[in-house]
């Protein structure tokens, strides 16, 4: 791995965003669409939540588990559409290639928006 | 914030790791010098922990709550000198203005070294 400067840090946002709905994608093996609030709102003042596509059906067989927490995101990816579903961010995590995975789950004195640095 | 590309992203290496010792640097505010295992070796196939200084005397006034933990770090960034003290590496925390704090802790499956993506 090469190393990069604190400028090359500094400009991947990752945020806390709280989990408000979870389900798995029909026909794929692992993608689940997520709606995650990041505590942004739309022109009229109203609460806008983002859609995140990601691939961990395998760890969660049941995607409501996911539902209520809140975890870390990187929130300024360039929007990507998997198999035809928007994507506005990725969900930043832990995993090995022996199959074992975790989130990383601030305690909750961090509201849901806050940047990880 | 800037939007980003999936390469730049890739750029930052996240990785777990877990804290050996912690001792609040002398004559400082907040600075704690911690000893990091990432499951790292020297030459000889000795562990070799990785010294990292971190700015959160104020959320740790026991340095000792640390140790034994994992949480992650910014494994990649350029050495740097703090306050006389060489740092290979950042702690990767969320906080914010009103002073709330989290490390981000993953779950006990995750060995040290393990990187986040």
């Amino acid at each position: 791995m090469s190393l990069v400067s604190f400028d090359d840090f500094k400009k991947i946002e990752i945020r806390a965003g709280k989990i408000l709905s979870a389900e798995k994608i029909p026909d794929t093996d692992k993608l689940i669409r997520l709606s995650v609030d990041f505590a942004e709102h739309d022109e009229a003042g109203q609460p806008k939540p983002r859609q995140i596509v990601s691939g961990i059906a395998t760890y969660f067989p049941d995607p409501q588990k996911l539902v209520g927490r809140t975890c870390m995101f990187v929130t300024n990816l360039e929007p990507r559409t998997i198999r035809g579903h928007e994507s506005n961010g990725m969900l930043f995590a832990v995993s090995d290639e022996a199959g074992h995975f975790s989130l990383l789950e601030p305690n909750d004195s961090i509201a849901p928006g806050t940047v990880a640095k």
